[in-house]
């Protein structure tokens, strides 16, 4: 089980709205690299993990990328919080406030609700590990993508702190794999 | 941010294999009532909640019910560890080994993966409220129906428990509808 | 069975055209809180519902949907008709174009197609019409968000009644959830 | 708008339970070429057809095939109606029972929910009514499939008598075709 | 099997960059009535023909549909190298950058990944031609549509080429179902 | 463009019906990982490769898989061909005859529609070819599970076959892997 700490993994203060940014950054919510995805996939994957120290890495990672849905969902809390109808109207956001009003949704950029059929889980820990070595370059590639798009220093931060996260965590995984490998599971 | 604390809420310990059981159990890991749909519903509304309690009150619930996914994976890892090839195909389950192996997988009973279009948030507190007090309700009856179809007491237990957790949490969702009722929110 | 009438249960008559203003009232007809939803949602619990009072007013609300979803298309109908391939591209209606020339479509304002994943059954009558309460709750919170983003009275006046049928239809579950409850069923 | 009137379109009484045939017989109340399919289907398209004729006769049958769906409902009902727990595991519907007690719900036979991406819409009179002529042919197919899968007549019965409408139906389409094309329409 | 040949079916050679349209051209790369859809409708009902003929002409009509799934990436891929992030944020494509980069990917103009529940197969090769005519008057439409929407020829080109060979399909598929007609299949 | 020639990569010539055993089959037809999925995704990313050596490696490996969707469908047709009704129930394949008699169709094995949610391309090349070879990964290990459930050698010596050339594309993407990180793109 899990307790929640009220504080975000890494400040996130944006002070600038931004609805269009806002847009976009919402494919890390709910798109196919997502936190949420990761979350998911990871905390999903580690009830097969053939020994202790796979089920505790999943569970950890799992975890943090929890935090990281949370930082996500808080960038786009402060990104469109208090935006009149007219600027999500120029924002292209007015779909968005058709169905949702000002709350969030995890879906992704195309406003598709996110799926389960983002991630796999095939039963076999080399295979698993190995798309989550993907996984987390995907989502570092997508962070990428949207520093590309991003003009503001209280955007571009935290998305550059996620960005080195990802790339932590391919590391790890790697790990696991080589561990795993040298222990010749199948 | 959350802290994975290594404890189920509730004790599982199920030793009769049962893999015809975990595949309808399954329903509550991934399908449209499940404690995952629950979790990332709660988690997903606060943000856009008109006061602290409102926040504060998701978040917990939230958290619990990310507690509850865990306990429900406990249920289907115990059901299926161990099955033969023999036994997983009495119980229809070499669908589920062909794709995933051993791996768990959130889906519903009929193999569809989660997907967010199961749960809503319009922007409207009363409203996205009152989906919560359903969900509970729904969920509630989702679990009725997997005791009828359960036979050992060791899946009875927990399923009753949680059965429970269902009904307090409607109340407290009552509550919090009564609040914003009399806040006249919109 | 149902007879057509061929006239609107609340009169459409809108003059100026507004292919943007379709493409947000679009989710009431595809959406997850739209007449369609609605409409179905109800015609599909009416079977199992413990009483004759219940199934009668789940087919009148159930009929009474399928003439909303009617007066929806009618609106984007009428709100798009005529409309120059210019004026579609301004209101960054060409997606739709391209796709399906001016015929309507029933998916939400992002262009989701709709499925029954928005609704459910879960074979209790208090948990099924719990779920009815919400989704009226949800359907006239999406009103009141559409009727932010409009500014033509000939597309607010029928927004408006709408609205207000959810929330005659609201207490008509309520007042049969009461019934329910009163009964005692499960 | 619609009336409802409390008859079926064809009687529809069968005294013998059997749930398996149900769990495919489904198939046509939320599956691909399901009698849902069928009649979102038509009516849609009417709003976008060029003359009156069209528009008439697209609303005729979408008005029949919500009548169907009511007939395949009241079949699925009365071929379930009553079962026992153990009737419906040996049946394979204990995942039914899981997700939805014994509630109805619009899938297809693996449980698929249904969704709009099962028919179209593309703006062009001629195309329209091709996928609607395509669409009764597949609608009789499956029919034919169901009927090879009966044994009991008061099943095959009605299945006979909507297999037969589909292909009135298929006619009706074919002499609007034949109509729309010497108008030369596009 | 297959045997890639390098070069195009007709010739590609858009000099003018166009983000916008490539936003719409979408739709037949991963859309309902997309190249791709009807590439593995032909190419998976090929099994179930009664005869070399239908097999032959399936497997035919198939490959040549994979050969205009390539020509479409190729008129993607044209219309958007080398466009900077603001030539795509002016186009509204950078929803597509945050999530793909300069990737492509198959879906319909509004971002929904492509599905095989747009096409069909119901075991009766006079309902899956039916369906098979039906999708080339489809696509032929919406060409039309895509036409409507174009400015450059370059473009126009291509996709009147694309529309005419689903004209001539049309006429083979038609071929087929009045061969079958006479044999009396069914 | 494509040449359709005639033969099977590796031949198939399975003597014994097995429904039961194709219904597993099939996740590798339309599944997350089934060799669609990796035809689909390999000539859909070939056209942002950084340069020729990728681009024709994702050609020459999306054309090979062409031909493995072609032997995994002659494996699902041969292992059904001629099946009785009481065979196809006695699989639980009468679901699937209801909906596409004896027609293939893209599924998993629990007869979700094949979606290219299964897939990713985020535009960075080193990202993209980390999935393929997380793809390749997870193919193999689905032919492992499909090896576990089969019991006839002609149906073995394919699934061996298949499983091995994952092995050889993960090589192959593994070195354009290399060739890209020492080209320190991005």
């Amino acid at each position: 089980m899990w307790r929640y700490e009220k504080r975000l993994e890494f400040p996130i203060n944006i002070k600038k709205r931004d609805p269009r940014m806002a847009s976009v950054i919402l494919t890390q919510y709910g798109g196919p690299d997502s936190e949420l995805s990761a979350a998911l996939r990871y905390l999903n994957q580690r009830y097969n993990m053939p020994d202790e120290r796979g089920k505790a890495l999943l569970t950890d990672i799992g975890t943090e990328e929890l935090a990281h849905v949370e930082m996500i969902c808080t960038m786009l809390s402060q990104l469109t919080k208090g935006a009149t109808i007219e600027e999500l109207k120029a924002a292209g956001m007015d779909k968005q406030y058709s169905q949702r009003g000002m709350d969030l949704f995890p879906t992704d950029s195309f406003g598709n609700p996110f799926t389960a059929a983002y991630f796999g889980a095939v039963g076999d820990p080399l295979a698993d590990i190995s798309e989550n070595m993907a996984a987390e370059q995907k989502a570092r590639a997508v962070y990428e993508n949207l520093i590309d798009l991003a003009t503001d220093d209280d955007v571009i931060q935290p998305l550059l702190w996620l960005r080195e996260r990802e790339i932590v965590h391919f590391q790890m995984f790697k790990q696991l794999w080589d561990h795993y490998k040298k222990l010749d599971l199948k």
